[in-house]
């Protein structure tokens, strides 16, 4: 046999879809189901096989064939497939699905008929092998294994030697004249049996090993004689009998029987269940059954196993990939005893074999039109195939395989946009770990946020923040953080906690920065206090320098080379097939220049939403909003917004700059003004402080005055308060100079010939009265400073739609707006009535139990939300055709909802900058699904 | 001449249309504009008058009529009918309202044309009259008053003797050999003109005469001698010259022009846009002006002036109503020197002209319909009538009166149910002061919740508790209450605070209960810590009795006797009518048995909205609360619930008897579990006590897992946050104690033969699923109780739709649910984006500004959260065409809002125990308007 499971893990892990990319969200992401399957076949309805449950193939003919999915199942399918291509396959069956669903129908049961029939065929492949299922002379022994339509953890696993009894296993000793293979072989079915069939805990059976060698005084499985084995055997049945009650079947029909069902049962493993709900995949799809005949790779010296790809997983390059074992079985390379050979080195042991591989696999590639992950078994210099499927890769080597598949004319450009999952782009944006680099993993967490950064590790933010200055670079280790360590973020290269999943804190900040992030890394305690942090015995102290991958999730010690990300090339090539695919455009949310340049370095055509409250938040800018808060007056509040005008000005001439050329969509002032505020217990605390020292006095009132201001602004729900453009509404003055500096910025720069273009946004609009009132400010400051300037200045005036009142009125609206975009965030929280901040305590639980299929915040909910944006912009364009529409919620970088966006008609989706690329891919992808719906909707018609 | 201001402002006082129903949100309502008037007329558009500007009336024929207010005002409407109807009235001409149109659109100022015009209209009242304007032997003095169509506070006041200078003023003297009364006249004509047209103080006019009395050490008017009055009118003018700028002009030409044009100027006075914005009066109406020629009720014993009513506006009596003065001006009476007479006295004084009075005004009523508060003058014992109008009147005399009429065969009972305002419904629904009552009215505050209510003074709400325990009844008088003095308010008769308006904690709390309660008394000082109140120097202290009354805002010193609301009789009869003519239902949100058993008084169909919650606050039952959210496992939680059971169940048994027959909607717990957690400031404190007495460890250690709990529970947005169903489904065990409680409560009580019909609604839902999920618990606890009791239940299952999403996925939610009601409230929080709590901050600018044109939860959002609304029946009834559909948010009782559910077409309303009759007149009315209109449509279509 064949299965090397380490190997494939390898392989598996090389791309990268360990835990490191686990979902951003809560909920797994749809792994190892090729988008376009997904998109293709999950609309079509389960066919009916007519009464037909069994599908032989053998003798270079299969019953079914590939795309026969629905019923045979992945696996199954393309075994059938292998086998109608002439590629050698031990000869088998696949039950199909349909079976399964009648099982279930069934209660848990068969009709008996289903057993003749399976008795049927099993004699057909008796023949076909020449050896009888259960004949104690020359018995057929025959692997099973679940294969559903979609590959899906959870599943039963395999069972290999199916059919050996006391009899059948004197047949094997016989036939091979290796008592001992055959008694290896005979344990590893019983614990197998007992473990995927019956349940019982694999330590268990490997107890009984471990006790065996320790009386017996020795090291390795190998070593064991065949009356360990003998006796292993025994002590595995009866442990059977004694935990699942019955003796352990001997009859090999009642072995099938079983090991059948147990498939079937697996179906609903909650894993499995789980994965699917998670991924969109119907639960009556039900798995299918393949039994195979055995073949072994351990029978001697001309006897091998081994797995390998057509091309390198890892980076894509064009070259045969994979490894074997001479004689040896998958458990073998499980138990460490040997290391794998490359697969090139087969060429030299068993060159015609090697020779048959390439082509077969070669032909499989051609065949498939993609890179395929197989699996082998040489029985004594007899080629075997076990198995063929797509083979699962890194970024970095999808898109080389994309780009270099469309060169070689094997598939056009448009399937190779659509082998790329968008997700997997962000990868390649950051900094990676050299993969030639030796490295020494100490901990392993969640990736929360992808890149690679080394740094000298400092417990607390102000810390990061002091050794920034002096250009030394850090990582910030905490137990977790908080909004208080925003700085300390920003100062540091990443970030490392030890609790919070993938939406904490650190989390969510980190990735809104592109900075690396390990979250969640239970294998540390973190001891602020002391300034170190330990894993297990191993003590990491204060300005110790360590590198973390939030790409994987891996903490290492010392600092480990990185490679910056290489934009160009094969990548470049790539993005630009995206962009000549997609229609709807992609713009960025950036509050600096930096942020903005780096979009636009990802492909960002402008800016969909810049958020001016950021600036306010700068340590020189601060006083004066508090100032401008506090102020009693009009001439005080006055006077603070004139010393915060130069600031807002600076900074919206380096975002013009950053972006010329391209449309800045800017947000007036957002939130509630309390947030501008210290904390009211911090305030209470120096009142305290104060009042304890002499000659505070006037300190005292003047803390508690702003004790007085806090209590006044203080909200019950401010998510619904004070907040948009009720503020500019309330202080015209705050508008007046944010537009102010806008036009001032743009004047400036427009006289020195540069190109810009400022789409002014007003927040939270409900009203069209609203949205008149600001306008009104915008329009006559933009008249002084055309006058003022004397240059043209070239300016939108538009709304955000992020109110259910302002889509359900959006006719009324449209008259007086240039353009809407669509605050999917807030329009989610008051659409379903959701806080954001607070929907933690159950949105869980409304995933666990169903309630919800999808995080709103992370996937728009189309039904209800999508439904208000899709009547904005109807109810939008019926008064103004020519709307212009976008998204700038964080929806906007999520490809579903991106895709929902294009078939809504927006103009552009506005995301972070990391999500632009992603963005990008994401919307080609949905328009080359449109096109191939559409062809297939033309060729209906016809 | 004969306004008698102090007469016509005692009737006007006596329909309690002062304060005393001031608007209960923050904007008046339509006073004095009948709604009939309003829902037909406001939806004309103005019409065009053909270049026809001045209206001639005289000689028993008017070029107008008295269907033509849009064009003449309504006085000069209904002083052109009068002319046709033969009724003498003194000749004049109106100027038409598309003249004041005019004059706005040509900058404040009309076409010399106009004034050729108007001199040939004058020229024909002066043949009319046999007087020359101007001519100083025989001269015609007129009146100049503005009239729009819909009557309004704040336009020009009457000018009386326009025409009048030193030449004319001799024209007068020898014509009416009077020289006192010219000069008389003459003095008032100028001090008239500088108050009304030019704006100048009438202080500065009325200082003048003190003074000249003082000179002279004489008291009345008077006793001025003719030489006074000289001087006076010499001081006036000279007044005048110096604060205008300009000499008094003396050309009566010019003095028409400048009243004319001051009437136009009036119409936007700041008092006057204020009343349009708030009574939704189009401001592009514009003013008509009427100039009369003038007739004296003061030339000697044979003359009278005097106004009147065709019945008794107090309380609807048949009788002839009004007073009079012989020899007399208006301003006579406001002098106070004489006291009129009643106006059966007029019999005796001039039998003749009382029963020319009596059949003309008899006539006028019939004619309109309606009772005519008319004003009369007689000149030399002929009689001319100067006014006729609608009569406005008491809550109490507009049943009444509507009744009569009916029974009089005057008017339909839908002319009936039109003529009483909904709102004023309100004033006989508590007890009243009795009418014949001497009263000491010490201060005056808002009237914020009707009704009158005497009782001790009490300044703490534990002391009105103490002393309602001993039966005392109280009256809560604090500055201003806050939540903690709910048990107070409950225990206490009335409220009495000295700060905040119609929408503070008060008057909100005081209106829900029904209490009496007179807020924002800015009269009275209140000293809680010294536990007195003051009014100027009057001291109140604790325990002395007082009497408020809520419908007027008065409080009074002692105990004043009030009356009981009659629900029978003419009231009785009349909301019978209102109940036929209506289809909408009209049920309450009641969560006592006594509450329920108020609404069914007044003549509720049902609960529309039951709160368990509230159920949850009872002192016996708060503890078991907090035990439920404080369990740390379900046993604990469910133990904690078991002792809520009991309760539940008798709370539901008793509104089930209340309303036995009639169907009672229970909503499953809705608010969020840290609303019954105490405040987290009151147990650090209780921690700093405990911790500083010793051996109270354990329970320092039991109150810091109350905070861990409250911080827990701590929400940034609780009205988005953890409640509704999202916490039935939390905890299953919670819906399930309460739904066992519905049922346990109603089998029993079905078992005793009684009729229930319980209505199951979960509130908050967003998803069908989660319907889905509550449902599934409601209808299996259904079936246990059922099979328990043995007998059949009838119950319905619906939903709440107050998340905006609700109403968007109706068509899916509909297939679970029995009935949909509609959570006004929260739909419009989240559809409008305005936290109820903290709207207060903004949406009294905005009101202001214009931005929004109602407060949009007093009454309903139509255009946007209406749109939800309409779109959910819609949706709903498509997949389930009798779903059941009501409202229970606090709009159900706003008459402008039921409007709206009836045209939607929901089944039902429901509102608060006290605006149930409201309600069904409201949606009666609406019944009757829409048949109207539906008649209007059918002859039109013909």
């Amino acid at each position: 046999m064949a299965q090397k499971k380490v190997t494939v893990k390898k392989a598996r892990k090389a791309t990268g879809k360990s835990k490191a990319v686990a979902p951003k969200a809560m909920k797994p992401r749809k792994i190892g189901v090729q988008l376009k399957e997904l998109l293709v076949e999950t609309k079509k309805p389960i066919p009916s096989t007519g009464g037909k449950y069994f599908y032989y193939f053998g003798g270079g003919k299969a019953e079914g064939s590939g795309t026969m999915k629905d019923i045979l199942g992945g696996k199954g399918a393309g075994l059938a497939e292998m086998i109608n291509l002439g590629i050698p396959v031990p000869p088998g069956f696949t039950i199909s699905t349909e079976v399964c669903r009648i099982y279930y129908d069934n209660k848990l049961s068969l009709p008996k008929s289903f057993d003749r029939e399976m008795k049927l065929v099993v004699e057909r492949l008796e023949k076909a092998i020449g050896a009888g299922f259960g004949d104690a002379k020359n018995p057929l022994l025959v692997s099973v294994r679940s294969g559903a339509k979609f590959s899906m953890p959870g599943m039963m696993d395999t069972i290999l030697n199916l059919g050996l009894n006391e009899e059948t296993l004197k047949g094997i000793i016989a036939k091979t004249d290796n008592p001992r293979f055959a008694y290896d072989n005979y344990r590893r079915f019983v614990s197998m049996f007992g473990n995927v069939v019956l349940g019982i805990d694999k330590d268990q059976f490997e107890e009984i090993i471990t006790k065996k060698k320790k009386q017996r005084s020795i090291k390795h499985d190998a070593s064991l004689s065949i009356d360990d084995l003998k006796d292993i055997v025994k002590q595995f049945q009866k442990l059977i009998a004694s935990k699942s009650g019955e003796p352990f079947p001997t009859d090999p029909w009642v072995q099938l029987q079983m090991a059948r069902d147990a498939v079937f049962r697996s179906w609903n493993s909650p894993r499995a269940i789980t994965y699917r709900a998670a991924s969109n995949i119907p639960s009556d799809l039900g798995t299918a059954v393949n039994v195979q005949a055995m073949v072994f790779g351990n029978m001697g010296d001309t006897s091998a196993t081994g797995v390998g790809f057509t091309r390198n997983p890892s980076n894509g390059v064009k070259e045969f990939y994979g490894e074997f074992l001479v004689n040896a079985q998958g458990e073998d390379v499980v138990a460490g005893v040997r290391t794998p050979q490359p697969i090139t080195e087969l060429g030299k042991a068993m060159p015609e074999a090697y020779k048959q591989l390439k082509d077969i696999t070669a032909k499989l590639e051609k065949h498939y039109r993609d890179v395929q992950d197989f699996e082998f078994t040489i029985q004594e210099n007899k080629l075997y195939m076990l198995q063929t499927r797509t083979g699962k890769r890194t970024a970095e080597a999808a898109i080389k395989i994309a780009v270099d598949m469309v060169q070689e004319k094997l598939i056009t450009k448009d399937e190779a946009l659509m082998r790329v999952q968008p997700e997997q782009l962000d990868q390649l944006l950051h900094p990676r770990i050299d993969p030639h680099a030796p490295v020494e993993v100490i901990a392993r967490g969640l990736s929360a946020s992808p890149g690679a950064a080394s740094g000298k590790v400092v417990f607390h933010a102000d810390e990061a923040v002091r050794l920034a200055e002096r250009s030394e670079k850090t990582i910030l280790v905490r137990t977790e953080t908080n909004p208080d360590d925003i700085a300390g973020m920003i100062a540091a290269e990443g970030v490392l906690t030890a609790r919070g999943g993938m939406t904490s804190h650190a989390a969510v900040v980190a990735r809104g920065m592109g900075k690396p992030c390990v979250a969640g890394c239970e294998d540390i305690r973190v001891y602020e206090a002391r300034r170190q942090f330990a894993v297990g015995t191993l003590v990491v102290k204060d300005k110790e320098i360590i590198t973390i991958n939030g790409t994987t999730g891996e903490v290492m010690l010392g600092e480990v080379p990185t490679i910056d990300p290489e934009l160009s090339g094969e990548f470049g090539l790539f993005m630009t097939w995206a962009d000549e695919s997609r229609s709807i455009g992609i713009r960025t949310n950036a509050d600096t220049p930096n942020d903005a340049a780096l979009a636009r370095k990802f492909g960002a055509q402008g800016i969909g939403l810049c958020r001016t409250e950021h600036m306010f938040f700068g340590k020189n800018r601060l006083p004066h909003v508090q100032a401008m808060i506090l102020a009693t007056t009009q001439d005080e509040r006055q006077a603070a917004l004139d010393k915060l005008l130069p600031f807002q000005k600076a900074d919206f001439k380096g975002i013009f700059e950053a972006m010329e050329g391209l449309p800045v969509t800017i947000r007036t002032l957002d939130p509630p003004l309390h947030e501008f505020l210290p904390k009211k217990e911090d305030v209470l605390k120096q009142i305290q402080e104060a009042e304890a020292e002499p000659g505070k006095g006037d300190e005292v009132v003047r803390l508690k005055k702003l004790i007085d201001r806090i209590d006044n602004l203080h909200e019950q729900n401010p998510m619904l308060g004070h907040r948009g453009c009720r503020l500019g509404i309330s202080y015209p003055e705050i508008t007046e100079m944010q537009v102010k500096a806008i036009f001032m910025a743009a004047a400036e720069l427009i006289r020195d010939g540069k190109r810009v273009l400022p789409e002014i946004m007003v927040p939270l609009v409900g009203q069209r009265t609203e949205l008149v009132n600001q306008k009104e400010i915008i329009t006559r400051v933009a008249e002084q400073m055309t006058r003022k300037y004397k240059v043209e200045i070239p300016y939108l005036v538009g709304t955000m739609i992020e109110i259910p009142r302002a889509a359900l009125t959006a006719d009324e609206i449209a008259p007086e707006a240039d353009f809407f975009s669509f605050g999917t965030n807030d329009l989610t929280q008051m659409t379903m009535g959701f806080s954001r901040d607070d929907a933690g305590k159950f949105l869980r639980l409304y995933l666990d139990k169903g309630i919800l299929a999808r995080d709103p915040f992370v996937t728009l909910d189309q039904v209800g939300v999508g439904q208000l944006v899709k009547m904005a912009v109807e109810k939008g364009r019926a008064v103004k055709p020519h709307l212009k529409t976008g998204i700038c919620g964080e929806h906007g970088g999520d490809p579903e909802s991106i895709g929902f966006c294009h078939r809504a008609g927006l103009n552009y989706v506005s995301c972070s900058p990391f999500r632009v690329p992603i963005a990008r891919l994401a919307a080609a992808q949905i328009a080359i699904r449109e096109r191939l719906d559409g062809k297939i909707d033309k060729t209906k018609k016809k």
